[in-house]
């Protein structure tokens, strides 16, 4: 039975955006294992599998349904053990949470303020119903609004990359010498925003941009697979 | 050969302040090592152990010299493999960096920021020559305008432990219900602050308040057996 991984997509369905789903895909990858992708749109999320679950990406391994990269990646540890690894051991799953937890609050939020209106428009109109009012509601003001505060907000996000960048200087990945699934979460933030957004996130001499492209190259070029978005 | 652990101190030889012998030291502590410290002004450092270093914390394990925190953690994983683990494997270890460079870049400044003048004041009158020139050309300012900077710092400070926090909202430690060299890591920024300073840095009902209380906690105390600056 071959595995499936269903992804967010907008009104294009070959243009998978979801951070946690392109986390997702490269664990796949890293693992070394073939899959079929499943385009999903927001409001088809809760369609899926019987309604098996509220969020993607959702993984279909055999009979096993695993919800969330994180648990996905997890999933493919323990159940792949003689492949690549993801997390190197305990103490580098439990720190991959703290990699995640960084990354869900410096870098996403300042993605969010740059690219919302981009990410709406490029939903097809059903979903930007519902994406309008979900994030409303999240947020607490119009999409504008938080495009408004977040516009601005380019060089805070630079700045916050410092401990990446002060790392990447002296290795390849954050795993080392090798990725682990704590690149795969930050790949995951800039390859969402390279499919949404024509700004460039990274100036191009910044050490976390040559990370990011050897990121892109990993796995036969998988990130690469998908052209940025036009500007 | 008992093991000795040289750490920087102050005009008070009594209360050792610096982040990165903290660290060493709860990393001998968590393989249930005993050792004897040796305190060490700034202006004794190069006089150690025959110019055997510039930095501190400086660990004489028998006869091996071993300097810098991070490597001291190192030197004790591969040394006491079968004491608990300081990394959890090599992707702790790996990610362990990732915890140090977030500290360094950004609790670090907040600190210097918030006690600098109290750092200066702690030290013997040598000391705080030597202290002032190396501060004062580190930072291109005099260290008055490094607290003036720094004064109003700590909203700033509190707001950026968000990850830290949000992490703690769901398990014990940074390392997950035990406590890992990560841990030890952001502990030494807490206790630096915690030794030098009155100044509170986390507010009460701070869940990484709650991580510090028990970091103390640790290993008979260890963290606790110096009083905390008075006000």
């Amino acid at each position: 039975m071959p595995i499936e991984l269903y992804e967010l997509v907008g009104a294009d369905a070959s243009r998978p955006f979801s951070p946690h789903c392109w986390k997702a895909r490269l664990a796949l990858r890293h693992k070394g294992l073939d899959f079929a992708t499943v385009p999903v749109a927001f409001t088809q999320v809760p369609e899926i599998e019987g309604g098996a679950t509220k969020i993607v990406p959702l993984l279909r391994d055999g009979d096993r349904l695993v919800a969330d990269s994180f648990a996905i990646a997890e999933h493919l540890e323990a159940t792949r053990p003689d492949a690549p690894t993801l997390f190197a051991g305990e103490g580098g799953r439990r720190l991959s949470r703290f990699v995640e937890s960084w990354t869900f609050r410096t870098v996403h939020p300042a993605i969010v303020g740059l690219a919302i209106l981009d990410i709406h428009a490029m939903l097809a109109p059903q979903d930007q119903a519902y994406f309008r009012q979900n994030r409303e509601a999240r947020y607490g003001k119009s999409l504008e609004a938080v495009a408004q505060e977040g516009r601005d907000g380019l060089p805070a996000l630079r700045a916050s990359l410092e401990p990446v960048r002060a790392l990447l200087a002296g290795q390849a990945f954050l795993g080392g010498e090798a990725p682990l699934f704590a690149d795969h979460i930050l790949f995951g933030a800039f390859q969402w925003m390279r499919v949404v957004s024509p700004v460039a996130l990274l100036a191009g001499d910044d050490p976390v941009h040559a990370w990011f492209e050897r990121c892109l190259d990993l796995y036969g070029g998988e990130g690469r697979s998908l052209p940025a978005a036009a500007g």
